[in-house]
């Protein structure tokens, strides 16, 4: 179903002989594997967010540091834009093929280069998936601690173009805080490296201005991470509500309480009765919403934190407060909550996942305000999330062969989205920006923070060859998608127009 | 003594003509208060790196935002360059004036403008001190993590533009790690918010790259910093080791059994005698190092960790591990270390602190290069130093007044830092690069990486106006500075030299 997809970037592109180019590659890299058949390229038409489809010119899958940089040299003498890919499984379209582009597919760089207990860090290729790394770290008692729920099959390059997040993140932080080092080739192929072994680097921060930069700014080569030493233990409470503005005012007593859970989610009836009759965790399915509570540490500590949290949830209205009573229920209920997702999906032919960040004071006002939403657009929606960061995933549940019903739920999760920036939040916590979200970039930022954002892109990709159209909108499309709401009576955010 | 002082960058600076500028400032602004009379101006001529002075042309001390604004709008007019300051405690000449160039003075700018204990956030004015932040939160049990030494005088604002660490970021991260959200006027006087409110921010994380940019991007005009709740308890050891890379080692080993001190600082036996005389803090004076080692937490933890570091200390050769008995004694500890800088002062007529950055593993190895160093300049070197980073900061002791001996610090100052960067560190810490390290970025990076710092300045400021002559150094410079090291029959690091 390629309805959505933006014709916009690939059209403005200049025309290139694909034979020509074929040519060339095969001239100058005889052993690199090329995909050029239509029935070839297909597998690799989408990413994680498959309604959003191209087929790409062609498809590398270069296995050599110094096959990428002579791709780069030629596509860059030809003017042929590159879009790189890890595993595919991102969510935002950001590993989204051009009609014009080679997409340059990093999965064969799949080596644990070393893993150093005493230094506590991993130099690994991006190709390399994020559990395999606290797999390898595990013999040391190590892992890396960012946590996707794709974390079995995602790489760690396209956690860095993404800067990931996960269950954990709340505690350990997002993928950028768990850096020490990353090697690029810059787009004209010249290699560099941002970081440092150290602690700290001198000079712009440009590890982490790359961190999260969605492959527009180099192509990464090596990722070198933090470790950390696996917590002793981890218990887990499951607390009941009978409303999720009670579940959303009990995060914020939690951390106002001093507390850092490992992890702190959130589901809501809709997401606690799908994931119950999957996985049958021994979910409430009468709640209005659960909260899943996550203590790691030391023993002694855990402890002390469970019998605090108790406290707090009760106090803040639960109806019911578990503590999971061994490992194996533990284990249960997380599976219930990791699996929420295509548990959802069983629910309605197909779902439409939100990533708006908020600040954790709001989450009570804007659950309220997306029920209200939900029912003026006739849309069910589930809402499962690290409620911690304040990271939401309203999942939409739609029928795309109902005429009329994914333009419902494109322009409810846009009206989500822009209700997140509304109160101070932003359009995405984890999933990146990609295609998916750069309309509402424009409601996130005025056109003189996006002339900025052109600006360092510039300094990097001067020709704006790397990943194209992704990100960054041009202030030429904010304008028209302004103007679409300007018809409206007013503009989206007059607070927004501060400056 | 201005012996230091480096006329290049002010020396390619065009004329402004004094007299001229100052009246359009009064008229434009009636109400900014500006010096301009010798002896007004003679206070600013420095800020803690008092090596390097240099009169600035103007002095402004404005109270509001709308202020600086038309400040920088009229310098940005006439090419003015501009350079801001804090409580001008700095370590590197970050805020060094120029003689063609106004000092933008922000210490007025000391209001703390709202705490969040819910939302566990501040949002102040960036000339409140560091301190300051930590006594507003307290009724709430709340602190900000970052800890320069200088904390009782510096401002959040410089905080922000040199990244600034302490003894506690090994466990809480730098300043950059405890930042929500910036507010900047460009070099332009618009105005701008890097990060948000919420957990991440989409496009390019350009608070990260804000954060240590040396004034060179922007001018901080309020800052929201992430709150931390207080630990119930603290508790510190002291370890006495008869050799200093038995006690590098040790660090090493206390990070590899899992554990993150709250602090882990090291001291040499130059700095415990200098200490010792000036706190009587009761360090044990014939020991060649000691380690202070601070675990907080909650009680039971702590109770823990500081069995596990006893046994490791005691493995790794201590001849005498001591726990503070009381908080009394831990303060005194405490005491010693923080007043080690002022304490080694009295040894010598002048110092100078050096901040390089080396991978953990990597601190018995150039703990002894540096002492093979400072016999080889016939200069005295203490070393007090933030030993779980990595961060070092030797002391190099010396007499101005001796012919000869400044030269031979800086070279000796020069060498340690070229250490660091071979052994995969980096030439700065926590103190920034300023004016002072400015040659040593030319062998911490290559032309490629210099020439993308300079593009992503250009991003900000193409004109180059904010801050000239920090942090980064033009190509030229470095051409110059290694052409000094080719002298000596090879390039400084021919491992440098790899793209």
């Amino acid at each position: 179903m390629n309805i959505l997809y933006d014709e916009r970037v690939d059209g403005a592109l200049p025309a290139i002989d694909k034979a020509q180019l074929l040519q060339a590659l095969q001239a100058r890299l005889p052993d690199l594997d090329i995909l050029h058949r239509e029935e070839e390229l297909r597998p690799y038409e989408c990413d994680g967010l498959s309604a959003y489809r191209t087929t790409p010119m062609l498809v590398v899958l270069p296995e050599r540091v110094e096959q990428v940089q002579t791709l780069l040299k030629v596509c860059h003498e030809r003017g042929v834009p590159v879009v790189a890919r890890g595993a595919g499984t991102g969510l935002s379209g950001g590993a989204l093929p051009l009609e014009k582009g080679v997409l340059l597919v990093m999965a064969r760089f799949n080596k644990i280069l070393h893993i150093d207990p005493a230094g506590r860090f991993a130099r690994v290729q991006p190709g390399v998936r994020n559990l395999a790394i606290s797999q390898a770290a595990a013999p040391h008692d190590l892992y890396y601690a960012p946590d996707p729920s794709s974390q079995i099959a995602c790489s760690i390059g396209g956690n860095v173009a993404e800067n990931a997040g996960g269950v954990h993140c709340l505690k350990y932080g997002l993928t950028v805080h768990n850096l020490l080092k990353v090697d690029i080739l810059t787009v004209e192929g010249e290699r560099m490296v941002l970081g440092s072994d150290a602690l700290d680097t001198p000079g712009f921060d440009l590890l982490a201005l790359f961190t999260g930069s969605e492959g527009m700014l180099g192509i990464i080569t090596e990722v070198t991470v933090k470790l950390l030493p696996k917590p002793q233990v981890a218990r887990v409470l499951l607390a009941a509500f009978d409303s999720v503005e009670k579940a959303g005012r009990a995060v914020g007593d939690i951390i106002a309480e001093g507390i850092i859970p490992g992890g702190l989610e959130m589901m809501d009836n809709l997401a606690i009765r799908a994931a119950e009759d999957f996985i049958h965790a021994g979910y409430p399915v009468d709640a209005e919403a659960i909260l899943l509570c996550e203590l790691d540490g030391v023993e002694a500590d855990v402890h002390d934190d469970c019998d605090r949290v108790r406290a707090v949830l009760e106090k803040a209205g639960a109806t019911e407060v578990r503590q999971a009573k061994d490992e194996a229920e533990r284990v249960r209920f997380w599976a219930g909550r990791k699996n929420a997702f295509p548990a959802v999906g069983r629910l309605s032919p197909d779902y439409y996942c939100m990533d708006g960040t908020i600040p954790r004071r709001e989450l009570p006002g804007v659950l309220k305000g997306i029920s209200a939403l939900s029912e003026e657009y006739g849309l069910r929606v589930a809402n499962v999330f690290h409620a911690g960061d304040g990271n939401m995933h309203p999942l939409i549940l739609f029928d795309a062969n109902q005429p009329g019903e994914l333009d419902r739920a494109e322009a409810l999760g846009g009206k989500i989205l822009e209700l997140c920036v509304k109160v101070g939040g932003s359009i995405t916590g984890e999933h990146g920006v990609g295609r998916e979200k750069i309309n509402q970039m424009c409601a996130q930022f005025n056109s003189d923070e996006l002339t900025l954002f052109h600006a360092v892109k510039a300094a990097f990709d001067p020709s704006g060859m790397l990943n194209p159209g992704k990100n960054i909108p041009t202030l030429h499309r904010c304008a028209e998608f302004g103007a679409m709401h300007v018809h409206m009576g007013k503009l989206p955010f007059p607070e927004l127009e501060r400056f």
